[in-house]
């Protein structure tokens, strides 16, 4: 069967958005690319400022507004229809909930085969790209590095600590390929 | 009946993005905000600069590869998804074919009460906003200012030439709230 | 004698950005433009943040550090040489501290000719098209509409509130070619 | 002698704005951060359209315009009086003209003491990481990859094919602290 969406998550500044613009470009046919980020910015500029604080929460954990919750489970539901009217679609998140976020995703991805990877990069090494880059908060990075991958289910994984952003999308097309994985 | 869907449409620099964020601010309810231009930057790379003559043709008319009209399509199915899992959505597009744009959002958001907005600009004035915010090729403002509302019906329209954006929402909120337009 | 310098200070959102676009398409010689956003990205991300929470002292008084203000002083002097070695310079900058901002200019010009010009744009206006940007913290445009001109004296304003950017540059490019203020 | 200028040279993705704000970021004092890509965006639209073309010549040999060349010129004059005015000054360049461009620099900052360093990276994962940003003419990083350091003299050399932004920012700052170099 054939892949209809792939679903990088990984901590930020792991190195996702430039795996999936990679991706785009190794991969023969044109997929559509969907993040979590391009959810946010289609928020009312309010419930933005209300979730700048979230993944602040002393002991880890993640508690989003139930309005937020509900307009990403939306959000999802979209993306999913996007991917069953025949458009194959990177999905590129971060599972603040970890186990939680990625049932979520299965229930919304119901019927469509899907290729789960998890995008890792070493804590100190995603900090010093975080500084690199210049706009994000500093310490996310490092605080999510873990926190996202805990308890999610991958069909592969790929580790930008050392390997280029091509050679793990080189990777992940070759996966699509010879139909490796659980799908 | 409550709306679920608002789609706006207008020609480039006729200040639909203003538009939208201030409808976001002045709306009781969060509104998810979808625009062509989010759509186009989840092609891959190699596509978007395949994209980038279409709106040149001489005659006026547009012609858009196949894979393009079919990846849109997918696009247009997950918006209306997302509307129909409850998350109310302000559309952004150019409908560079007109009426037939129209038809194509028509059969998407089927079941959906939709609101069509028509946002006008005179053409001079959109070619110097173009030139203010020295983002766009110029020429597109002009020459998209008329074309795009060629044979599309509204519910209402407004004119950004001489009214703020801001003033442009609350026109449009208002008419959300009275539930006049024929939808 | 050929003017070198354009300054035009105006608050957040009274349309300056946009004016110097134009005001660059309609000159006839290549202006180089230069903003105070430009320097303040060109500062350390740490010195970025401690300087965020500036205006908005409850008097209205400004207090920026020394460090800042004396690498303020350095780039304005690099500004001031720029036009020296015969590159035409318009500068965009928000007087926060009124009378005493221009001083601090007059003295890094000196020698060169300059036209003043103060940007006005009333502040519910200014304050609508903040929203509509989407960019800036709510409350600057308000704020600064008329506190950046205490005391400033001009060879000429313009007035965004009902006359487009592409209007407003051409008024300021004629009184260029024809010679007219103090300078 | 202190160190009041650092000079960055390297091809485009070579990794030198990250390495910028890396350096700003360990450096114990702030230093201000000025580009050449700054100095492309003061120029007018028309003549960065007309610049776009500038490293495609097949013979490698670079001819950018008179204009273009004047107003460089006396941009880099506002650099280096903004180093001679007291703030210490990160330069990020791409020497299209390898050691003319140098010789340039070299005399602009007449009297001000000087680091210089090549950035480089090889160019094959120069060319992955252009394709990761997504927001570069495909081609431009494996072009300059070798062609801006022909002739050109450093004080030093970091290369970010195989080490991270930070760990050169550290070996640079580093080199600044302890005065190596022929400064």
């Amino acid at each position: 069967m054939t892949t209809q969406v792939i679903v990088l998550n990984g901590g930020s500044s792991s190195g996702k958005s430039g795996l999936v613009r990679c991706l785009q470009a190794v991969l023969p046919e044109p997929w559509l690319a969907f993040a979590i980020d391009t959810f946010v910015d289609s928020l009312p500029a309010s419930l933005r400022a209300s979730l700048a604080g979230i993944e602040f929460a002393p002991d880890g954990t993640v508690t989003v507004g139930p309005e937020f919750s509900r307009l990403e489970q939306a959000w999802m539901e979209g993306v999913a229809a996007t991917a069953r009217a025949d458009a194959p679609v990177i999905v590129d998140d971060v599972f603040l909930g970890g186990a939680d976020s990625q049932s979520r995703w299965r229930k919304a991805l119901t019927g469509l085969d899907a290729l789960w990877v998890g995008v890792r990069c070493a804590p100190a090494v995603a900090a010093g790209r975080e500084l690199a880059r210049g706009d994000r908060p500093p310490g996310m990075a490092e605080r999510q590095a873990e926190l996202v991958h805990r308890g999610v289910v991958y069909d592969m994984e790929v580790d930008t600590t050392h390997t280029e952003s091509l050679v793990c999308a080189r990777t992940i097309a070759d996966a699509l390929v010879t139909g490796s994985g659980s799908r």
